[in-house]
């Protein structure tokens, strides 16, 4: 079972939005065995819609647009698609009492224009939106279905849950898919398809499908399978997976949506153990991806960010002496960070990370990209340096996950 | 001048990566007057590229393609290319030096799958990639264009400015585009739609474009123009957006790609003040955006993530008597986080925040999005209240753009 997504917006085109909502789509439609075959995007354009659209049925049978839905004069697409399927306009009044609530429910009455979004055509199923005033359509014709939705990606996701994973399961017989992804970090992708060669050509041969996707110092292995019977799939692909494992060691961390804070975290929680951080170059990004995670309050207090020399002597701790003799990217300085915020904040372990960031502050002998990251535990102190790139965002999320990385190892020890 | 961009790779299809490539080409082709008008994500698979290849091609003269270039098994663009343009392979040696120079950069050895990298076809012109090992391929035949990149951002962002937007530019005349977004915070898209309607109106008799850009509490209004001229369409353009910020007034922050954070890291530096921050439900988000920032050392020393009860007590004096009666998310704890770094750091501003950032936390009178950001000034201490949604991500943002903004205004008063 195959689908196509379009996505209508002159935003994504232009490049000031970034289409998240087409790789939602995809993950989640592959879980019920929905395969998206191809993601188009096209302009808020009458023209563009009725073409991509005839092209995309040409393909599949089943559409999933999103976007051009608001209530301002740019958004086109709900009079186009009432073209498209010959329909008229009539105004929903459940909708109306619906946008209605949502805007009370804000504090504020819904403006016409608001209003104007309980007109709908006829000819489609409304999908009612409860987190916002644009319906979803959904249109059925001829063994084809077109389901419109609005680009905003949390009421997407509310009426892609809600009812249309269901409505889409009742409607298509769909085939049993299973993805299962090994997250590893620390290794670049060609030497883990090295170890992994042998492995890799016997999976092939087996039918079973296989994608290295790296990003930012992490790799992600993913192993599919598509059948009839969800039991035998499932078996054969952990299968591999295991094997996968067995080759490449502890550089794996995770699967499929696990992040590296999550892991630490539930080790922390598992040994009954604290942390706390000194960030200096990461800037509060290891305490950020600490704290996404609900329930990290368990382990963590809190940290404190040591941007300059004086506060890396004020609450940490640093000796001037060490500032003076080695600079704050040096591992004299990451260590007594680490055993600082590790006494201060009176927890189990301790986490510093100092280094050029860029794009200034690089020296003849620390180029930018150059990171020490520190650890303290329960048994003493080390640090580990890093040469990172050039860029600044890339060096401060490399860093922060170099950091937790660091710390899982410690903690499966 | 349009173009199309075709992306390959099943990681985007099934969700595992967000294609974020497409954006940064929509929006830099945009600056050199190519106006990307599709979109098209495809599988790793011969007949889609060639098919997906004959569509754009159909439509248009100059098609960008990503992905699909990595060393390891799953990808076949390279031969499908070649196969497409009738071409055979040869060996290029100054790519092969270039590996084997990255590789050593990293302190590594090629392997074989990395040296059979720079096997390329005979009928393209290298764009040599020095950022990793993968070559751009430019294909050119009777008019028409292929541009085939990396799917690494970073890589394929390199050959595009080093190389391609200028083989672009003399290869095919393009005409004179100009954009122009006015970024806003605080009030939703209808409100300001409604406020700007007279004035949207005369803009789009004019030819000009307007679009809506909403995300997590703020609208991003973007003018744009097409033309001959560049002086001309600049001075239209720039005309419509004086006459917008008339109306809309303060709620403006900043133009195209201006961050919140630089914004206010400007206004800082211009008024030699320095800042610090008390966060909570924020976790070391709001220190993460302005750390982003390059330069932020010059008005940031740090802050505390003060996550804990303890830690608030601790180490920004929060009285126990107000954690006690008011509990940590309350208008009297942010109040005196905000007074209490601002001391501890010996800084012109201080900053807090504390909320239920969800899922859990929540209490009867304090539902899940209930935040408190306290700020305290040269002048006196203040706090607002916000009630956001239910979602820990996107509360956690929305509380540290509305802290930021509140600083702006402050800052601007």
């Amino acid at each position: 079972m195959k689908a196509e997504i379009i996505t209508i917006g002159d935003e994504i085109l232009i490049g000031q939005t970034i289409d998240s909502n087409s790789a939602w789509l995809g993950e989640n439609l592959g879980l019920i065995g929905v395969r998206v075959s191809r993601i188009v995007t096209i302009s808020d354009d009458e023209e563009e819609i009725r073409s991509a659209l005839n092209e995309s049925f040409s393909r599949v049978d089943l559409v999933l647009m999103t976007g051009g839905l608001g209530p301002t004069q740019d958004d086109i697409t709900k009079k186009t698609l009432a073209g498209y399927f010959n329909s008229e306009f009539y105004f929903n009044e459940e909708v109306a009492a619906e946008i209605k609530a949502y805007f009370n429910s804000i504090g504020r009455e819904p403006l016409e224009v608001n209003l104007k979004q309980a007109e709908l055509p006829v000819k489609c199923t409304t999908i009612l939106n409860t987190r916002g005033t644009a319906s979803g359509m959904w249109f059925e014709n001829d063994g084809k279905v077109l389901m419109s939705m609005p680009g905003v990606p949390y009421e997407m996701k509310g009426l892609m849950k809600d009812e249309v994973f269901k409505k889409i399961q009742t409607t298509f017989k769909t085939p049993a898919v299973y993805n299962r992804t090994i997250l590893t970090i620390g290794v670049g992708e060609s030497s883990i398809a090295a170890q992994l060669e042998q492995w890799e050509t016997k999976l092939r041969d087996e039918g079973l499908g296989l994608a290295y996707l790296p990003s930012a110092g992490m790799v992600r292995l993913r192993v599919s399978g598509v059948g009839e019977d969800m039991v035998s799939i499932k078996k054969r692909v952990d299968q591999k997976i295991t094997e996968a494992l067995a080759v490449i060691g502890e550089i794996s961390y995770g699967f499929d949506a696990d992040s590296l804070a999550e892991i630490v975290g539930k080790l922390l929680k598992e040994n009954n153990q604290t942390l706390s951080l000194a960030e200096s170059c990461t800037g509060g990004y290891i305490s950020h991806l600490i704290t996404s995670v609900a329930g990290s309050s368990e382990f963590y207090d809190g940290s404190v960010v040591t941007y300059s020399y004086d506060t890396k002597k004020n609450w940490v701790g640093v000796s001037p002496e060490s500032l003076a003799k080695y600079g704050a990217v040096s591992k004299s300085v990451v260590e007594e960070m680490a055993l600082g915020v590790k006494e201060k904040f009176n927890t189990d372990y301790g986490i510093s990370a100092s280094g050029i960031a860029g794009p200034g502050g690089a020296t003849e002998d620390k180029p930018v990209g150059t990171v020490w990251v520190g650890i303290a535990t329960p048994s003493g102190v080390t640090s580990h340096l890093f040469t990172f790139g050039k860029h600044r965002l890339r060096n401060i999320i490399m860093t922060s996950n170099a950091a937790l990385n660091i710390l899982r190892k410690e903690l499966l020890n």
